[in-house]
């Protein structure tokens, strides 16, 4: 026999286990149906796009991000695998929204690749989770990528969550009127190091960087370390900042974004504004996200995103301004293995019922039962080898994490009955066939 | 202004709109949900495989299908894009299974990529949804597939539907019989043309091809064009053939594949005994699954599969059977299309109810009411741009397919009424803000 082939998927590529993969879907499952609560609509695009589409804006860096395709034969085209989800999205866009019309509101998910070296936590292949609605630029929509962040991460279970909201147009003004405008890019860049370095280095920084004055730095850092309630903050950089248009303007709309959210609801600390927040990505011209897990805030951001100006300006001139978010799926699936979240203990089958086999002359009777108990939303499954001693198949039962056992052999069809054993608190009943599916779906409840 | 990038995918690749994604989504969900309730459990691989794994066994055959992968730094392994879900779960199973034991039920689902000059309906990106049991081979299993199979299509609403069923043994048994074992290959692949050439045709074939005798080409043709109900079929075969232990252990497994399926109440005629079908695929050994659409034969089957000796031989020397089906997602998709199937006319928005935004600053009290009907299950979306006029609303309204839209202004504040509008009756009622959620609950129902 020759030699056996290596099982481990290729470095910085994983296997999802069920362990893993059934609090995956359900994250996934999850967000798309909050997605869809709100009119997001699906789309999808294709993993393979044109490398004239995967390099068209991003220049020597996407180029050593981008993993080539090729085909054997040799008449296919330059292409590689996408390594965001926004990228083909702007394709999609200037192809699809002039017939569709705006506003557009779209979800995506799926896998994205690049070319890093792996490590620690850092892989080849991951997955995101995006939501936009592109074609206005009503402040409506910037609001509503926070109330459905909330309403996502409350039904994830994750409630000690905290979303950050600035403004770049806050900063921008700032930066405006310290006729600093063409500079924004690497004070962003030291603005963001803030958390890590601390102000002094922040303030040396931005004078060595961008060559602004160390009044200057300062100034941009009184803005960015105002403190309070969100209210004292923005009513502070009014006062302070907000003679120039720009910066009021950004205030008004986070304003009313912290207004909506307490009109509809929105627990109390769950928003911050926070404009200390700067995401690097020159991209973001409006409203910016990024939102923590109180427990883990080390972990950085779990979902963020931004306002942009223009999406898809190299593949339309239609003018597309556009909010959007994406979930970081893979890390908040980390970050909830580490947290010990509820979802992520529920063993390696998505059915809570074993139906041990006890005679496989029952076969048709035990699949009978099984699909009552489908049908009353109960997932339910059948242990296909009557060859096996009813011990291991109680075996099996508990290492895949099974709640409840059901048994019938010729007593229990004698007597009319189906024994239902608990297999946590080892617990046995005798059950009425007639009464089964209700009296299991109590149990599963209890 | 430079050039603009074409927006088309690569040639063979396709982007799914709202129109389509919002159908595909809900079958990829609707199949999740059916496997868990059997205990199936979701894993997952990644797109891109080493060169040895994806070319392990198929030869030239699979190396002219796969695309190859290649990151712009040099230290990436040879890798490709997986060209079924088949080649990573041997893998994968061979990984985990040693560990988790067995039975191991799985599903996964995902694209997959060949490498195929592209042509109508053929693709070089299309999904698969695969589900297997492995590690087993008790019957009961493969008898599980086609109830799933049953009640996947039933909760597709795709009623009319026929699942063909044999098992290789019996056609096998015969061969035995007549000595004839090592030509099963060339002769199961004429056996496949029958309902294309005839079987004057295929006798030829036989005998041209496998250097068989008429005399045998003709035993063959006799077994697999028996047919009657599901039990003449299986007695005329028992009778004439099942004197080879082989075929009658073949007619056994069938016989109780029938009589399980009857017993759990799958309808009549949705599972026919069919020995000609073969599935040219030399892989297969035992049950042999293919389903129809009785509206559309001419595609071919919608979800195959069936029964095989090793899984993982390549990868592991534990011995894995298994039995599995798998569901040609866009194919399935472009058929629910051309028969005009009512989960493909739902518009382009997966909500219901659209709120028009009639007073930018009632934009609170707004969204209140859509978290309120997004609680009671009713997707619903706000419309983001108060400066639209409500005619612009309503045609957006129209455009996208909404049923319902909610109107509240000066008026309707002053009487603590909401105006709701049937998209498509033109009917409009003024309903009182406290009974919103109901009313619309039930005009939704109706």
């Amino acid at each position: 026999m020759s030699k056996l082939i290596e099982t481990r998927p290729p470095s910085g590529f994983r296997d999802y286990e069920p362990e893993k993969m059934i609090p995956k879907e359900r994250m996934l499952q999850t967000a798309r149906e909050v997605c869809r609560s709100y009119g997001f609509t699906p789309i999808d695009t294709p993993a393979v796009e044109s490398l004239e589409v995967l390099l068209g804006k991003g220049g020597e860096e996407s180029d050593k991000l981008v993993y080539r395709v090729r085909g054997a034969k040799s008449e296919v085209e330059e292409a590689g695998l996408r390594f965001d989800l926004t990228v083909p999205f702007a394709r999609f866009a200037a192809r699809y929204v002039p017939g569709a019309g705006t506003p557009f509101k779209r979800y995506a998910t799926g896998p994205v690749w690049r070319g890093e070296r792996p490590g620690q936590g850092r892989f080849r292949e991951f997955w995101q989770f995006d939501f936009d609605t592109i074609g206005t630029t009503a402040n409506a929509s910037d609001i509503e990528i926070v109330l459905l962040i909330d309403d996502l991460f409350t039904r994830l279970e994750l409630l000690r969550v905290e979303v950050r909201v600035n403004n770049r147009m806050v900063l921008n003004g700032l930066l405006e009127s310290l006729a600093l405008s063409d500079k924004s890019v690497p004070l962003l860049r030291s603005l963001d190091k803030l958390p890590k370095i601390g102000r002094d280095k922040v303030i040396e920084e931005m004078v060595r960087e961008a060559g602004v004055t160390t009044e200057q730095a300062a100034r941009v850092l009184v803005l960015a370390e105002t403190t309070g309630t969100n209210t004292e903050v923005l009513d502070r950089v009014e006062r302070e900042f907000g003679s120039n248009e720009r910066t009021a303007e950004g205030v008004r709309r986070l304003r009313e974004l912290v207004a909506v959210c307490a009109a509809v609801g929105v627990p109390d600390g769950r928003v911050k504004i926070d404009l200390s927040i700067a995401r690097g990505l020159d991209y973001y011209t409006g409203t910016i996200y990024e939102t923590f897990l109180t427990d883990m805030p080390g972990i950085g951001s779990v979902c963020s995103g931004g306002r942009y100006d223009n999406l898809a300006s190299l593949y339309t001139k239609q003018v597309l301004p556009g909010v959007g978010a994406s979930v970081g799926v893979d890390r908040l699936l980390a970050a909830m293995e580490e947290l010990k979240h509820p979802w992520m203990s529920g063993g390696a089958t998505p059915a809570q019922v074993l139906v041990l086999q006890f005679d496989a002359a029952r076969l048709g009777d035990y699949q009978r039962v099984a699909r009552e108990l489908r049908a009353a939303g109960i997932a339910t499954e059948v242990y296909p080898d009557a060859s096996k001693k009813l011990k291991a198949q109680f075996e099996y039962a508990d290492k895949r994490g099974f709640r409840l056992a059901l048994i019938a052999g010729p007593d229990e069809y004698e007597k009319g009955v189906w024994k239902v054993k608990d297999l946590a608190k080892r617990e046995e009943v005798a059950v009425p066939t007639a009464e089964l599916t209700n009296r299991i779906a109590r149990m599963l409840r209890d």
